[in-house]
């Protein structure tokens, strides 16, 4: 039995970060996970530049409110849900994607939490487990399912890796290039080809 | 962080084999796991039963598309995403549960499949594993994540007793005479006030 598994940001919404580095005009915010594969470093990163801006969650959450999936993001997602079991693997928070998964229809979301105290200050992030994504796809492998996951950046590759099948969505280039095992797509109507492809490879067709 | 597992047939939707049963007026079908605890013995009665009286797939699958959620299950189970990630943990088949899952919005449903030939006979049944919805709770703890499931039958009680809070629905009185340890909740009210209790014993409220 075959699952789908997805990257969030990039793949079915906006990268919320680059987002709110627009609405507040802080450069500093742009970086995400396809400029800096530390996800660890990022964050520290992230948080330094919020706290010096005086920047709370209440604030960011305002951004997140006026985003909208992208477009053809929620048709896909529903194409998708038709054939295969989803499950999204993101390294988002919670606080952070709800209104995302609500206009999407709440597929199930595996991500982490922010640490917030009770005036809105974000005083850091707490992990679910550390190699989350990857960690996802061995903990489903383990109850028999084979997995195809998706993914846009750096740290989807140990997800697509360790799926039976990995596929690359408008991945940056430098992705592709230290990357050449996985295919690349450019569009969600080549991600479903994909996904086809490899229902019929994995089914042995 | 939390998640909610909850079963599927009589806590969101009807027993499948007995509405079977009603429209094809076979009594024999009405059996269910709260009947006949060991599964593979139910399953293998309920396949000779098709054979005997020659009804294929296409049958069942016109009397499930005659089927709805339980009155409040869509509305419940709405409330719930909006506060957990959820995932259905049943021991039905995807062959049959599609229709009702699209009533529900799709959530994320881990179950098995049928074994069917190109004339529509069901020849068999292929678990995705034994003791899948316990191993599905293990296999989510791993990704620590913390469970609170919900069933209502004796194939619930292992998945039940692995979470970290298990809460009984609607279920048959020998269920709850042979299982004392678990909270007893009769109507989508009670439930959600028990996820919410849960919750805060959890979180160490």
């Amino acid at each position: 039995m075959q699952l789908a598994c997805l990257d969030l940001e990039g793949v079915l919404v906006p990268e919320v970060w680059i987002a709110v580095a627009e609405a507040t005009g802080i450069a500093d915010l742009r970086l995400t996970t396809r400029d800096i594969s530390d996800y660890d470093e990022l964050m520290r990163h992230r948080l330094a530049v919020l706290d010096a801006h005086d920047l709370r969650l209440p604030d960011i959450q305002a951004v997140i409110a006026t985003l909208e999936p992208l477009p053809g993001a929620a048709e896909f997602l529903d194409w998708l849900r038709e054939r295969y079991q989803v499950i999204i693997l993101s390294d988002t928070f919670y606080q952070f994607a709800d209104p995302l998964m609500a206009q999407l229809g709440r597929p199930t979301l595996f991500c982490h939490q922010l640490e917030v105290t009770d005036d809105g200050t974000i005083t850091g992030y707490r992990l679910r487990m550390a190699d989350q994504k990857r960690q996802a796809i061995v903990a489903l492998q383990s109850l028999n399912f084979q997995c195809i996951a998706a993914g846009d950046s750096y740290n989807d590759t140990a997800m697509l890796a360790q799926a039976e099948a990995g596929i690359l969505f408008n991945p940056p280039q430098r992705v592709v290039d230290e990357f050449p095992q996985f295919q690349v797509t450019w569009s969600y109507s080549e991600l479903r080809t994909a996904f086809g492809q490899a229902t019929r490879t994995l089914a042995g067709c």
